[in-house]
């Protein structure tokens, strides 16, 4: 007999599953719903569709890479050190949740693709956000650094746009960039 | 009565003035050949495909570019300056040969992509070096910027990136780029 009762947290458990044991591309409703032994409808009732699996999972995802390595960051860390840490966290995990929003995405509906985009920069936010807290505090920054027209928001931004080309170019090392932070910062 | 003799130059000017006149969408053989006032068969002789003819014309774009602007670089100029100048040059052209390749690009066969992506490349080293032998040639650059793990080539290459990232990004500025290449070379 089928269990009528089962939480979201479980089914995401059960698709984040299916997705790293078996790839995305066995990601459907119909087997989350078997392996989680639940019908169809109660699957559903929390996900109207397929993209809607596929956005919570990579949501969920990027906010425990977050949570995580926020846990993580000792008060003393300096930018520099922290954008290198994170990278190689985002670096090892980022091709398997590029696969899998990039195989759903051509198969979305418009008003999917839309929702997709702008929870990506929701995503870009948070980092982009934490990132810049860390370069706030990172007390070993040289005094005369800033000005009007060079921001730490603004070399932040730029730090966030040279990760996110070398995540979607593959390069395995970042290391060009974290010593030019250096050279720059410090 | 049509002329039987052309030359591939004359050909491109006449599928260069379609471009910028009409925009990419109308450029085909036929019409070429009726501007050029030529049979289709000659423009066939010199550019198997359409393919062949916006390789060509965004081959000959890129090179009248980079020529133009190897002319009018001065001796004395520094990179900073030069990778802002050049930027300025490439973010004004850059979004119609964007629109002009990518608009073909979806109905070209795999092979003319493959060649596409090729060109996309070779134009890349093409600017990759002109940069690179600035960068090189710069002599107010400090004396200790430099080491095994972070050498010119390395940094005009992370330069590079930066720009095609902007221009993609459409970003009609990168002034906070060329503050940090101040920043670290000067």
């Amino acid at each position: 007999m089928k269990k009528s009762q089962i939480s979201k947290e479980a089914l995401l458990d059960v698709a984040n599953d299916i997705v790293f044991n078996e790839g995305s591309e066995n990601l459907n409703i119909r087997t989350i719903a078997q392996r989680a032994n639940v019908s169809v409808g109660s699957v559903y009732n929390y996900f109207p569709s397929k993209s809607a699996i596929v956005f919570a999972l990579v949501e969920d995802f990027w906010k425990r890479v977050l949570q995580e390595n926020l846990k993580e960051v000792p008060d003393n860390l300096n930018y520099a050190s922290y954008v290198s840490s994170i990278y190689d966290v985002l670096y090892k995990y980022a091709d398997q949740y590029q696969s899998l929003f990039i195989s759903h995405y051509k198969t979305m509906s418009d008003e999917d693709k839309r929702t997709g985009l702008g929870l990506r920069d929701k995503q870009f936010r948070m980092f982009d956000q934490q990132f810049l807290k860390v370069l706030n505090q990172d007390e070993t920054v040289k005094n005369d650094v800033w000005s009007e027209t060079y921001t730490p928001k603004d070399f932040n931004r730029f730090v966030m746009m040279n990760i996110l080309t070398a995540l979607r170019t593959k390069q395995n090392s970042i290391s060009i960039l974290v010593q030019t932070i250096e050279n720059v910062l410090y």
